[in-house]
């Protein structure tokens, strides 16, 4: 959460950097504020959206060819123009923008209270830059070596750039734990949270790792490890192009990147199902890692949030194909207690960003005690995916709606394609059946485009619904996470209170809620599960809830019970939720737009969580 | 779900079953009947709680030696007085009572309407008795010999009792899946869901068990198997006392057993831990299965509801205690899935009622796959105790109010206690450690007194926030299923909805929800996630959001940062979930009540849930 943007070199930098703060706004919008060097430093910063500074900075001199730019995430006191960054040090000389967490704050602000400091926020990061400067102060040293110090003692993560009114050709970066993308153009350099502020400008780029401090000037970007070591920059090229972060033609990112499925889809299996010759390859897991894979005692799979639900999906998937026992693990939680990682075990970590913060830190740990780490990311190039020993992506293309679409089926058929191959090479599945699931596969990109048909049908029943209070949904077997994920999406977009369960589990409470006013979502597609969930349909008919059945193509039985039913193309169940989380998506954007919130936006939310 | 009670002897018949029925009203309280005989067969049936029921008898004739009544809980259409039990058949002769789902009822139905079968309800229940009444007839057989063929095509869980009007000395039950117990007096039965309608009249009790019929006179008890084969009756001595199920002052059988704690944990401490000598017995888990759970190579807990919860938290302490790798399924999703199961992987079943369906045919299923099953449940006798290969009682007493409290926490120590034995012989604590935790059990009966103390004050927090719409519930660690729990007990008894999620994970969804309105409650003790949660309520309260946090007493950071703060005695983490959720039980309970609630017999819900 947070985005930063920064840039030095030969052209107006305040353009750069607010067009930058735009792409990056999906990271957080609870404030936004630029700083530049033109006779002096200056700061201006808003709260609320970047198009809101923008306008409060329309007819300003904002001519400089250096500038750094934040759009905010609230962690650390609530948002407001004064909580904003860039935040100052005490002479109004430098000025620091920052991305994560500075957990030893209290402590370290009591020290400069002490010594005469005065703070003008609550944030963290005011903190930090008093910090660096009362080291620069008072061991009369440079802002480059008071950094370092200073860094020493910091516990928590970020990703922070410096600019000094003293040395206005030189930007000044450190990471740990965010992540921090630098462009390198003729002349000129550009610093960002990912790719998206820079792709326009240069294709190519450095990662910059850990622990490592950036002196970045127009021409020259010099990289350092904390010990004050040289490191060799190492310099990649960018394989996105600009059309795939624009919005082309539709009203929001989001429901692009739901129409986007089918293309993605295709993506993701291309090159990797070769359904008529009965071929599957995974060219990031190959040799002792598929072998890793396939003795594997146990697999844990470490995620958050959407991906989560993709590894329960997972978790099914690859118990019923593999025979291998998989436990699917909150990376929030499997990182701080101490779970059990024994030799032979393997971690799937899943995130779209591949910057999770949880997730990054979880796998970080289990790599260190020799866990072998699997990466399934969408973003090429991202910590977790550099982390991994093996992996695959995902393929998606940018996800820039906050409400993660594409990226998740993207997930399910890459968790697919694993299982399927760890089968193959196991021998616990029939050829039949792995000939048959190969098919299904590729029929999928067909079935979600068909399922996208429904559009407008789910329009309809969105407008049905939209002012209810409360949603449940509910499903079994693979069908049970997309009911979380259904739920999950239209709490994010509509910010009404949906939650997901197993359909048993609701006698054990939930059913408490059902009135005559609570739609209750049903994933019932035909399964093995059909007959029992038709029971809890039967339930909840009971009890006066109003049924909105997601269905296969030719139900009869569910048609008669539910209220509003929705129909699927039929698909193998270890497929079925591809396919089945296309409504679900539909329902949530439908109802966010006629509650008449910015689906691309929501409130309080960021895209990657990349704060604990 | 659902309560029967049937009686025959020399007694007046109405009231013992009426009474009966009240006692089960936990099972469902959707509508109540009974059928008597007196100058033929006498059906009444009220939609609603059983009171009502009794008003509308009042006055009638009532004089009988044989009565069956009922107490619903919907399934298969809606609560109304047509769709109240007893059912009867098309000649109006049998009438019947049923628990349980009879899952192809649909087949049947059409077969029967096609043979000139009218049906006055929507009821699973009318069409077997159709049935029956169909077999009888068309095979010039007795009741029960069309009973008999009648079941072997029924799919589904019953527990059925029929009183014939041309038999007026005879009931005749049958069950599967669902539990019937059988009260042995001098001249007379008693049957009944569960001992409670019995023990005031005897102790001496048999339990039925799957797939038997059972043929009751006043003084004969004839049990057979499903090829007709008689039975032993296994006669057993009831331990429950008629107070225990008495509300004893307390305005709700709920308060009355949250107020029970100090004394049901000590209860389940008692003859298993000597704190002072350092030792720790069970005596239900010994030599072999001892040594299967110390070898286990996997630990599957599989659970529903509040005993899902308490499993999450016990697979934190076993995994910490014992490093044995513990999964935690719902049954619902465990028992029709493919799960894997392998040598050597050991089951614990958690069940306050022993009886819940799902557990049950989860555990069945994976028994005759070889697994090992140790019972974790809270009623003795009960069909989960029975099947389990070792196990441990919870020992908390009858759990009346249908939200769960008492037998929560009482789960949470057994499991401890079977995580501390596990380590103790596994060698994977040290002797410094257990004998910490021992210590820490022991005083937790008394710490549980004072967290008690804070009922005023959990009263008036209750009384701030009862109007809310949403809650939210956060916890990390140890504290994440407390919060789980919190929320459940919350939306049971208040029907405002409220979830629980792990603290970091709101940043992936969730927070979308919180704005100025939004109560959040953080289960926020002192323990090694302390800092982490700090900042989760950092950043709530950057949204505005209302924070109440449970505490460690004397915290003081918190206390600064949140809107309320409830301060409970400080214990080790590992068992401080029981103290943690004392608050939370009283939070859900007074805003239930404030609300005009009946928290006891929250809608839709019922206590054991025996259909799937």
């Amino acid at each position: 959460m947070c985005g930063i943007v920064a840039y030095i070199g030969n052209r107006e930098a305040y353009p750069v950097v607010l067009k930058g703060l735009k792409r990056l706004e999906y990271r957080g919008y609870d404030s936004a504020g630029v700083a530049i060097i033109n006779h002096g430093l200056h700061v201006y910063k808003k709260m609320g959206k970047v198009a809101g500074l923008e306008d409060f900075l329309t007819g300003k001199n904002m001519q400089s060819t250096i500038a750094i730019g934040h759009t905010r995430w609230a962690t650390h006191g609530e948002p407001c123009d004064r909580n904003s960054h860039p935040h100052t040090s005490g002479d109004g000389k430098l000025a620091m923008i920052h991305n994560g967490i500075i957990e030893n704050y209290a402590q370290l602000k009591q020290e400069l209270i002490k010594k005469g400091h005065v703070f003008q926020s609550d944030t963290d990061t005011e903190v930090l830059i008093h910090f660096i400067e009362e080291i620069r102060n008072s061991n009369q040293c440079s802002v480059e070596e008071a950094l370092r110090i200073a860094l020493k003692r910091v516990v928590g993560a970020y990703v922070i750039v410096i600019v000094d009114e003293d040395n206005p050709d030189t930007l000044i970066a450190a990471r740990k734990g965010s992540p921090l993308v630098i462009g390198v153009g003729k002349g000129e350099h550009f610093l960002a949270s990912d790719a998206s502020p820079i792709v326009e400008y240069t294709k190519e780029v450095v990662y910059v790792n850990d622990y490592e401090i950036a002196i970045v000037k127009a021409d020259e970007l010099i990289l350092k490890n904390i010990t004050n070591e040289r490191q060799t920059p190492y310099i990649q090229k960018l394989d996105i192009e600009l059309t795939a972060i624009e919005k082309g033609g539709y009203d929001h990112f989001m429901l692009k990147e739901i129409f986007e499925q089918p293309q993605t889809i295709f993506d993701s299996l291309r090159g990797r199902l070769d359904a008529k010759n009965g071929q599957l390859t995974l060219g990031g897991i190959r040799d002792e890692y598929a072998d890793l894979l396939k003795n594997a005692n146990r697999i844990i799979i470490v995620a958050c949030g959407t991906s989560w639900h993709a590894g329960l999906i997972a978790e099914y998937m690859i118990e019923e194909l593999c025979r291998t026992p998989v436990e699917v693990e909150y990376a929030s939680e499997f990182r701080y207690r101490n779970p059990v990682v024994g030799k032979g075990d393997v971690i799937i970590a899943v995130s779209q960003s591949g910057e999770t913060a949880d997730t990054l830190v979880a796998i970080e740990s289990a790599k260190q005690q020799g866990a072998i780490i699997l990466g399934v990311c969408n973003v090429v190039g991202s910590s977790i995916a550099r982390l991994s020993h093996a992996g695959a992506y995902t393929h998606a293309g940018p996800e820039i709606g906050v409400a993660s679409t594409k990226a998740f089926t993207a997930q399910l058929v890459v968790l697919c394609l694993i299982g399927l191959k760890v089968a193959k090479e196991k021998g616990t599945i029939t050829q039949q059946r792995f000939q048959h699931l190969l098919d299904e596969l590729q029929d999928i990109p067909e079935k979600v485009a068909t399922a996208l048909k429904l559009n407008e049908a789910v329009k309809a029943v969105a407008a049905k619904y939209k002012d209810a209070r409360d949603f449940l949904y509910l499903g079994r077997g693979y069908n049970f996470p997309v009911a979380l994920e259904g739920a999950l999406k239209l709490k994010e977009i509509s910010y009404i209170h949906a939650e997901g369960y197993p359909a048993a589990e609701m006698k054990h409470g939930p059913i408490a809620l059902v009135d005559e006013n609570l739609p209750v979502v049903f994933v019932a597609t035909r399964d093995s599960y059909y007959e029992k969930i038709v029971s809890n349909i039967q339930e909840i008919k009971a009890r006066k809830g109003k049924v909105i059945a997601i269905v296969t193509e030719g139900d009869t039985t569910i048609s008669e019970l539910a209220d509003d039913v929705i129909e699927v193309p039929a698909a193998d169940e270890l497929v079925a939720p591809v396919i089945s989380t296309i409504p679900l998506q539909l329902l949530a954007y439908h109802i966010g737009v006629l509650k008449g919130y910015d689906v691309d936006k929501p409130r309080n939310l960021a895209k990657s969580v990349t704060v604990e």
